[in-house]
């Protein structure tokens, strides 16, 4: 084992932060972080890469995810499904995810697996062996997936039809299973072009959480890990940034599976941006205020408590990104409500929110909410694990997410508003109306035996949990 | 001068061209176009490359225009600015044009300077010499072309926001201009990207129009283009293509400036495709029953004699696009008529006539009028030799090209009701509305000073004329 370089290791502990959390730099550039968390013999490993579905090449959406799950083909010492079968003989479970932003692979296992784990995963980092057989069954697995997920909800479809509306220029438009047509052109190039260019250790985050010592889990990555040459050619992450935004859009989606119309309209937002979350953190606020689930929002009050509008209402933000952010509203019409109807009792109660100001006494149940909310994080140590990888896969450095929990606590009625006045732009936003056609809506006419649903709250949440 | 290649020299005559077209192909893949017409001692030469906007890498939008510009700086032989100053000196004009599907360079001389004409071309085809201070020069120019053709134009800004928002994949949902904010990053390498990668004989399209003889001209190409050594790396154009597109969008664009509100509706169109161009032909009917400038269309009937509702209206297709066209709607309410009463108005009178079809007599009038016209065309040397570069240059072939007037004289009414319900489906359309703000809105209720003028028939027209 080489020495540590003991320069890069440091060991940051932030006020609210009661976990130790310490960072190191391999020699090949792959970034480490350490969580400990003691309490269970229970380790979780993580690699994060620095890619997804926004850094394709045009005209293979999808790839992002279509190599994600070959992953778990062959590698040169790992038969095709040998990965999950060891950590499922391991007591263990392993996942995977895309997002717009970067591909995650994690691990859940017994604390002294973790050397088995860091030595299959940088096996699949650098050696990949995949057959046109691998090819041509996984693009099945993934067309399926876009079959249950996507074209089987017409809430998903129409989700998508309104990013695309909403991007202009960026690839964020773009979904991150990819468009059904080109995933079925999707091919062996493709794929690799993908793998040989982003899967490589300088591009890559080592999050390690649980009952481990730092200085062991930075050892054996330098053992695992520290041995896979850096990717010489690995290419800024130069993405197409939206032009102004200047003309307010709609998209209309009608499909008789709907059964409970509902509108969303969805800004463009700005996200959390190293050394700059302010505005972020008030824009979580704004959708509590707005939409949160509590009886007292914005919207609950003026469109289900004091006029019978709607049955749901909802606010979301999601400041994790690279780019732009998006920040989204959404209401669910009472039966005999249209929807132009309820947009309109939504302006109207945005506007008066916007010229008032906010509740001072709201925003500081909020405040608790939020600092409760950050305490009972530092328990949840694979949480924690995917805050550093998200946060560092999207350019934020380890002390932003550090700094994220006081920055919250920071937020100021004014900054609420600032943030309100500068994201609530119409001209930035798509409005989505989802509703069945008029003459299935005619059918529908007699109570439905479900309940309604109101779409969730955070109307434009990636395809992986975080 | 080497030996033609004769079974590559042919010679094409359609019934309905009077013109005799000659084509070869040289050895090192250019194609070669040669149309006489000796009624005047003139000649146009022209260069088309198989190059656009559409083919730009993500992030360089704009690249296809600058490279154009940058053509006429230095190269091996020619001092900046000289290309155009020896055009001029020899009595002829010269000029260029960038659309999403190629990139184009035309002079028109007396017919003994055609030599002169392809010895300049050939030249800055491969020894463009650019410097560090004609980038920065340059690009200053296109900025200020955006400043002065969209920024300055609501109706361009509109329209760039429009089409950002009927793509929800392609390209052709990026302004040929480009975004400002990616013109301003356009360097040096961007630029030699585009020249290196398109700029080739196997990929341009020699047409020469006018007061030749068809041997002399492909003798003289072999010697100015001939030696150029094809590009071996020359890529497919292969573009993002579209998804289904299943949701209705709506762009509401506001600015003081508009001075008459107006509404545009742009569907997804087929384009002309080779060996199927007849639904390209039955939309250009469509457009003229829809709006075309007679009185007697079905938007002038109804919006405006039969109903006080639009100052003007109009339809618009064009068909020579590579990937989709576009059919455009628009209408111009008169003063004290909604935009969305003008909408209701419109999409009534076309769904009235979807239920009745077309009227006979009007469809005959039209097909006379296209006879006329095709007849006319043919007197226009210049405007042939656009159709030939444009239609090579979009994938059609020279007998597609030449198929075209006997395709549009057979269209049918039958063929018209088909491609009017296959095209007018609002899920894949965008309706623009453009108006100044309503506090504006209200200063401009006195009556304007200048007369309302409707918007262009063709309300999705490239960038460039053809």
């Amino acid at each position: 084992m080489r020495r540590l370089p003991a320069l890069l290791l440091a060991v940051l502990a932030a006020p609210a932060v009661a976990q130790e959390v310490t960072t190191a730099r391999l020699d090949n550039g792959m970034e480490v972080v350490v969580i400990e968390d003691h309490r269970a013999p229970v380790a979780v490993h993580m690699v994060w890469y620095r890619t997804g579905s926004a850094d394709e090449p045009p005209g293979v959406s999808g790839v992002a995810h279509f190599l994600e799950h070959l992953l778990f083909k062959a590698t040169d010492d790992l038969e095709s499904g040998e990965f999950s079968r060891v950590v499922a003989e391991n007591g263990g479970s392993d996942n995977a995810f895309t997002s717009y932003d970067y591909t995650a692979y994690h691990q859940r296992v017994a604390a002294d697996r973790l050397d088995l784990m860091m030595e299959m995963e940088a096996d699949r980092m650098n050696d990949l062996r995949l057959t046109p057989e691998d090819i041509e069954t996984e693009r099945q697995v993934i067309l399926e997936e876009r079959a249950s997920r996507v074209e089987s909800e017409p809430g998903s479809i129409a989700q998508e039809q309104m990013r695309a509306a909403l991007f202009l220029n960026h690839r964020y438009g773009q979904p991150v299973i990819g468009w059904r047509h080109e995933m079925e052109a999707l091919d062996m190039d493709d794929v690799l072009g993908t793998y040989d260019l982003w899967y490589s250790p300088n591009n890559a985050i080592l999050v390690v959480a649980g009952d481990v010592e730092p200085e062991a889990v930075i050892a054996m990555a330098e053992e695992h890990y520290g041995v896979i040459p850096a990717e010489p050619g690995l290419p800024e992450r130069v993405r197409q940034q939206e032009p102004p935004q200047v003309a307010a859009r709609r998209v209309v989606y009608e499909d008789p599976r709907v059964a409970q119309p509902y509108l969303v309209r969805s800004y463009i937002a700005p996200a959390r941006d190293p050394g700059e979350q302010q505005e972020a953190a008030a824009l979580l606020y704004l959708a509590e205020i707005l939409g949160g689930s509590s009886f007292t929002s914005v919207l609950a009050r003026e469109l289900t408590f004091e006029a019978p509008v709607a049955l749901g209402s909802g606010a979301g933000y999601s400041g994790t990104a690279l780019d732009d952010a998006t920040f989204g509203i959404s209401v669910t019409p009472r039966p005999g409500v249209s929807l132009e109807e309820a947009e309109a009792a939504m302006e109207a109660a945005v506007t008066e929110f916007l010229a008032e100001g906010v509740d001072p006494a709201q925003l500081e149940r909020i405040r608790t909410q939020f600092r409760a909310a950050e305490t009972y994080a530092l328990d949840n140590v694979e949480g924690l694990a995917n805050r550093y990888g998200a946060g560092l896969a999207t350019g934020l450095s380890v002390e932003d997410i550090q700094a994220w929990p006081e920055i919250l606590q920071a937020v100021t009625a004014e900054d609420v508003m600032a943030a309100a006045r500068d994201v609530l732009d119409e001209r930035s936003s798509v409005t989505l109306f989802v509703s069945a056609p008029a003459e299935a809506a005619a059918d529908a006419a007699e109570p439905a035996a479900e309940p309604a649903v109101a779409p969730a709250a955070a109307p434009d949440a990636e395809e992986a949990s975080q």
